[in-house]
């Protein structure tokens, strides 16, 4: 049986999720869509055979729609459409961040927990790229020791005038936030972030770029992150993690190898639809995969509150010049766990 | 509409394409199944909810079944359903090589174009390999000039004692044979192959080991190949197109980096279904999308008879130690031009 | 003129200068050697044709030695040697640290300036290499625009057991305390110095591997260190310098690229000796070339009083749980400007 | 004792070489230069305090000069000042080719074995290459089994337009003529040499560009050699040898690593000096030493000549349309084994 999705917010990556569904994705088709923007929606509709709901409510309460899938902007506008579809009982992929505050993913937590069943996935993709899910198997079954040192650094080419510093961590630096937990296979004891004086001179007023981030985890391991949104050099992901007796890094997928102008080059993506295409593929195909065995696999709205709350300290040490911040964080509730 | 595809043969690649269709594929499902061991088939069809066939006649000619998958083994066998398919008037994907003879490929081609339409898909899946892709838009775009030579490896770690000299041509080079002449968009005007008098010790008495082959193309582009199939070190598939101002060459594709032991690592796969699980994907998909469409897409049933027709001629050079022939083809039908 | 070169401590490093001195070095000559156990330094002037000196105070005061290398155990003794060079006005390599305390490079730094010649050039041979060399080019050229931040890395195999903590920074990383303002052509404003709680397992009591450093330039470029000395992978010197437009970094030295065992493999030396050989006879190229010119171009004492200053800083910042300190530095003397 | 080397022609390579012996070599010094210009060779001994001489000969004969390089243009004129040499009893250096043909490099072989001393060292630098001796050293070793296969590329970025067909065989890929033989240790059984239709339409009349050669040796190790001298993108030496078990390559040796513009980067020289700068030095050293030890072992006359014969045969070969060539050649003289 196909399973009807319906998208709420179809713009850069929810016409992004439409195209998937429709074309590349196994066991379901994409049944409904809603926009702010009428025509949005309409477009979508007439190209994948879709159906036009008038507001995200009525198409998550829509008998003919199975699951739904939350793309909508500002990403605050998440919360109330995940908290209707528990309500709906109805399987629900939200793009991260699943809200923006702690308070706010609190309560999709304690909804959630309320209906008694996991419903929500949250759209941290990295955890389903191939490169991150090696260096996971590496670090489960030990294979150069235990992990010491993670060295990361978040890249993108270049933002819009409107982004910010604080977007800079709670939109970009947030997917290393949750990958790196998730990678451990434990939680962050302690954090810092801090503005090096010397900044690139492609920013702006409300940016500071680059920022640093310091983690460690609860057993003792240390990470840095370098976020630098406006590198004008290219969409760059790095990921090294330093080991015992060795390391495994990420390498930026490689298909063709050149020689031109006294130089051999590999290519560096110039987005992030591009670096990690076949990972947005399968974290969509493992939320269609998870409801047909009614037993979502993904990030959870627990992990979605982590993520909040690690880059709320995030903040107030950057407030406060870079002093180490606690992470305060309940015991993870057994109804998280039971996966 | 899902579209309800059957498989004959389901040993290593049929079995291969009923997970594929079953998990991957958007728009098909794996209807039905049959196999020469009923046991193969009961398990394919149990595994995916498919139905088993007593026969691949069956199979092709129930009304339950829109398209079929040809894996069967040997390859001789796949031009009995290929025909009977096109009879059906059915889609059909065959595995490659379309037949092992030039005759057996003449007698599809005929059919094919007896019946007044494109039903054949041949399965060079190298063609949805993004590498090749991107070598071939750079080769259609002269990004590096005019393409003048092809330096080709085809090195398979290790293949089994009833793996033999022809084999190594017929069953693997055919897929450099097939993929360059697609990449460099014109046909090859002649080819030599010679056995160089130092082989592998890991090889038998019916497998010299390595091979050369040599093609040049109409407009004089040189291609030189290393066929090894004992190599003891991976599945390494090596392709450089050599330009005006400059190279581009396959890069196996890498997910991470590893630094251990005094040395920083790429990984080699140890067969082709991990080398090119994405382009099987994209193949079937291609398949898939081309028979909604109404239009196949892919490698045509003249491009299996081009690849049998180059084989033979590499078989008489190799007898008579290394002459060049020329390749003797008819003019391509307009039938398979229109594409 | 072939310029008469005595060496003071042939054990590793000073038998290594006598070997480069005798048989790659031109314009110079291995005259004499002297070392606390008299046999090594009788088979040094077996091998190379020198004369034996009971002290070095001897081989310094010799009319028959143009110049001196210290290399001497442990490093507290160069200072009593460089002191008399000094004093008998003649040209002296120091291997680093010049010596172990700011107070020590104080009274060298003072002896030399009261002399009013440069007379020491001190053992940073990194600034030799030309990975280093191509990166500096880069900076002073703004290639790819203004340096940002460094990130880096310090690596060795293993150590002896009567490695500690704070050999981990005055001899190990002192390398990068060095290099690294003279890549940027600027002066540290404040450091600090911390442990990670999870360290390898293959240390012991005295030693907490691996330790972080990181510091800030006064233009406020911010840089990273892992000093991790029992890495147990190989010797491994990262250093990659993030720049508005751009990254350039280290790429370790490699001649060869080898395909094995389903990986492609570029190697990591074993030892700083292999990594950094050529850096090595460079440097000494460029102590004799400096004494024929009557002019050094190399590291100088304030370099080395720059470094024990900048160690001091970071040993206190570790004593006090990773606190920022400032560095705090006389201006630059003029003597050791006008170069 | 430094040893006094007088340089005969003063061009490109002479005045590298004069470089070389006055600033990096030990153990020696230019003492004498000459040239057909006059100012040339002024200059030179200007800028390293050497004596000019009228004529090659003035300087090959004069007790003040101990060891004699030959880097005189056209490449024709190499044999007058090498068997000038060998009747002086001096060593001698000459730059490859020995002379441009078999007749010539055979009265050199003769007139050295009648003196019955090896006298005579041939400018194959690449034998002293790192990368070239990491690959015989593994080949020795059988580090990866034996040796199968050779693919090579050499690749120069441009040519002179007195540039022809036959120089990009006896000044190009005569270096690979050399090098292969001695690195697989054995002697080649037969070549051939064809022109691919399609060229660069970066040549010119007189230049077919590229050229493909091919050899084999004795023990039947198959080599196949793209010579491309107008490539546009960079001098770019190639060449992997495919074991039993594995391959190793040639590396072009890296100092940085630069992300610039969507790419990472490594470079590739423009040009022949700075790719073997260090090959040249250590072959100049080695002659050097050969000379203080009274023992050469670097490239002999004999090699000079197999590299000619060679050459030759791939003219002929070219000349008949790419048919194969035995390599005719006498017994190796006990003389030049005993090294």
């Amino acid at each position: 049986m196909t399973l009807r999705i319906g998208i709420i917010g179809v713009g850069t990556m929810g016409s992004d999720h439409a195209k998937r569904l429709s074309t590349r994705i196994n066991g379901a088709t994409l049944a409904g869509v809603c926009d702010l923007i009428p025509e949005r929606a309409q477009k979508m509709a007439d190209l994948y055979g879709a159906k036009v709901y008038a507001t995200g409510k009525d198409l998550i309460d829509s008998p003919d729609i199975d699951a739904v899938v939350v793309a909508t902007l500002p990403h605050e506008t998440h919360e109330q459409f995940v908290l209707e579809a528990i309500k709906q009982k109805k399987y629900v992929l939200s793009e991260k961040p699943l809200t923006t505050s702690a308070a706010g993913c609190r309560r999709v937590v304690d909804a959630e927990i309320a209906g008694g069943k996991r419903l929500v996935q949250v759209g941290f993709m990295r955890r389903f790229d191939q490169g991150y899910q090696e260096i996971k198997q590496a670090i489960q079954n030990k294979t150069y020791g235990e992990p010491l040192l993670i060295h990361c650094a978040h890249r993108n080419e270049d933002t819009p005038l409107n982004y910010n510093s604080d977007m800079a961590i709670v939109e970009t630096a947030i997917h290393e936030v949750d990958v790196l937990h998730w990678l451990l296979g434990e939680d962050y004891d302690s954090v810092f972030c801090f503005l090096p004086k010397k900044q690139t001179r492609y920013t702006h007023k409300g940016l500071h770029d680059p920022q640093i981030i310091e983690m460690d985890t609860k057993s003792g391991v240390h990470i840095d992150l370098e976020v630098f949104v406006c590198n004008h050099m290219g969409y760059d992901i790095n990921c090294r993690v330093v080991c015992e007796e060795g390391e495994i890094a990420l390498h930026t997928p490689q298909n063709t190898i050149v020689k031109v102008a006294e130089s051999e080059r590999e290519s560096i993506p110039n987005d992030f639809t591009v670096r990690f295409k076949e990972a947005y593929d399968r974290e969509m195909q493992a939320f269609v995969d998870g409801i047909n065995a009614d037993q979502l696999t993904g990030p959870t709205s627990w992990d979605g509150l982590i993520a909040c709350v690690t880059c709320d300290a995030l903040f107030a040490s950057r407030d406060e010049g870079g002093v180490r911040k606690k992470i305060e964080l309940p015991e993870t509730p057994s109804f998280f766990q039971e996966q």
